[in-house]
């Protein structure tokens, strides 16, 4: 089919999500097939508002320093649509004789992929549409992992290495070190922190996740104990941790984002409190990276990188085989080194569901990850990559604003 | 003069004080007045329990390692010394014939270090002391600037850098970043965000230091400002900032640590809550990388890894040419390029001093920094390090446990 395409990126960034980009730019600039290849501004938003950019525009320096900068450089948007946007989307798309649709993000953006792979198709417009996973939430079904988790998992496991190097300087602190991550629904990046805890420095963890109730009472029973044992403790909590009620912890005072959900990020303040409170002398302190453990470039893994530049690549390679109304995939091949070989799936099956943290690999008594999770994970933080430096920091270049 | 000698460590860590520690190791080792070099174990602690480790026992490799750890690998302990415990300090030193301590700290422990220094004198002890810088705050004074202060700032200003790559995905998105730096009664730090904001961005900053009240009623007018025309902000608060009463800003909430100080880390917290209640429909998020700022070995810069390392050759050689009671600083060098000289000043005159953020070099009707300031900073981030990995994380090796 020949016709122009478009890419559009969505929802929270990561550190390689421009990876993912680069490969859909670099194989469509190179196909016979496709016209024009044009980026949709900010999301939804450009998608809405036919706001367009050509790419085939951009120097070859300036798309190879895509690959070296965190953060959607086409922009994001977090944005409800209802059916009728949907049905303006596609006929922007239909008016720039785009017949290439690729949408780089996570399960929400799937389902409206979805939308406009079905919107397309009840119109009689010959539209391919084609997903590309990124989450650092790894919740994605389908796919044995999603680009953007590797680096982020990376990232928190650093955090805690280079921390338990501080926390060791003054042992038997009498302090509680509570780290929060992202993970709204699953606790996929909260496991990962376990991958940083060396057990040469005797620092116990305790690894509380959204798929495992919390209780405040066992909590404080925990920690007590730790302490009475060792006189220092991690704490890694995700954002999203909840009560056997499934209440958010701290749920009360949480205000709501633009499509309706609480915003999180403040359990560990909140569970910093309950400490000092209850905790009979223990104090405590949290660290709370936020967007960072998204953003951080210097952390991200070789393996994340390259796998989030094919995983680009072979969405337009699903596409010239006619695949259409999909997702690509990451599989991991059986065999004792790692490799992986990239499918697809239809986004019906992955739009609006999360793959939870298996309960299986987490100990719910002790609060801590088992060592499948540990085999599964160190295959994605391997390698590093070097980013371009200049006046002693990165040498980013975005391109919209 | 000929007898042994003795290092500790002291206070908070930062990712360069085992450089500085390894320097006195390698220059004690190869000095023929030198018999055995020691390490108190967990500085204070050590010292007064006479817990010396022999570092000669050391492999070179584990010496090499510590350059590139992070923490005090020797141990630090928060303490407060009364008279009769110096004097138990200068006995054991007596007894194990230690004629040069060397103390790695900030500016309580320099004057730590002249009590030592004023017992052994007053006993007619013949021992050589001698402080090296060590903060992440930047406040010891007589020196131009403290080894660990520029691996912070590199580190501060590359999430400032990365998190605006982040926030520049999603413009508009009526949010403001609160980011909270170190620094109880000073703003080095938090001044140093100002060195990851690209102009290019379009993303405003407003940087609150403790040497300018901080007013809520400015702050809040201060971000609706900035987000009236920008759509979103960065703000970044200093932990210790204060109002014009000198009240700590959520004073009330906090608890107090081992020196009596109050622990802080929590202001971004409140601020995000007073955005959120008075903000009318203003969102915010906080960022607290809290003791990882002080213990990224990644983001180190090779000059103040470099720095660290020579401040504690220094140290020695001061010792060598009979300099006693005092601490080593570091001096810029007049002309273009940068470059450094290694002095020394009286313990007395650092001792319990601090080198406030000079207002001059800070816009407070802004809230940001002047350019002298970061013409300052620049040298001090300069270069990177590379850290030796194993399975894609941080080889690290401490010492003691």
């Amino acid at each position: 089919m020949t016709g122009n395409c478009l890419i559009a990126q969505s929802g929270g960034p990561t550190a390689v999500i421009n990876n993912s980009l680069y490969g859909i730019i670099e194989e469509s600039l190179q196909s016979p097939n496709i016209g024009k290849v044009f980026g949709a501004r900010r999301g939804v938003y450009g998608l809405l508002n036919q706001d367009y950019i050509d790419l085939s525009l951009l120097s070859k320096t300036q798309l190879e320093m895509l690959r070296m900068t965190p953060g959607a450089a086409l922009g994001s948007w977090r944005y409800k649509l209802n059916t009728r946007e949907i049905d303006i989307i596609v006929a922007h798309m239909q008016a720039n004789d785009i017949r290439y649709f690729y949408y780089i993000g996570g399960n929400g953006s799937m389902h409206v992929a979805q939308l406009i792979h079905q919107a397309a198709r009840k119109k009689g417009y010959d539209l391919n549409v084609i997903g590309v996973p990124k989450t650092v939430d790894n919740d994605l079904t389908q796919t044995d992992h999603s680009p953007g988790f590797g680096s982020a998992a990376k990232f928190l496991a650093t955090s805690i290495l280079d921390m338990s190097m501080d926390i060791m300087s003054s042992p038997r602190s009498n302090r509680i070190t509570i780290v929060e991550t992202m993970g709204r629904n699953t606790g996929w990046l909260a496991a990962s922190c376990a991958l940083g805890l060396k057990d040469e420095t005797g620092i116990p963890m305790l690894i509380y996740i959204p798929e495992s109730p919390f209780s405040e009472e066992k909590f404080m029973h925990d920690i007590r104990k730790k302490y009475e044992e060792h006189g220092s403790a991690l704490v890694i909590v995700s954002e999203g941790i909840r009560n056997r009620e499934g209440k958010l912890i701290a749920e009360g005072s949480l205000a709501r984002d633009p499509v309706g959900r609480p915003q999180l990020g403040g359990v560990a303040s909140y569970l910093k409190e309950l400490i000092v409170k209850e905790g009979s002398g223990l104090s405590a302190r949290y660290i709370l990276p936020s967007i960072w453990q998204r953003s951080g470039m210097m952390f991200s893994s070789r393996v994340d990188v390259e796998e989030a530049y094919l995983a680009g690549k072979h969405a337009c390679y699903h596409a010239r085989q006619g695949i259409n109304g999909a997702m690509v995939t990451i599989q991991r091949s059986n065999g004792t080194s790692y490799s992986v070989e990239y499918g697809s799936v239809p986004l019906t099956e992955v739009a609006g569901r999360e793959k939870l943290f298996p309960l299986e690999w987490y100990d719910a008594d002790n609060h801590f990850v088992k060592n499948e999770f540990l085999d599964y994970l160190y295959p994605l933080i391997q390698g590093e990559v070097s980013i371009p430096m200049k006046n002693g920091l990165p040498a980013y270049q975005h391109f919209i604003s």
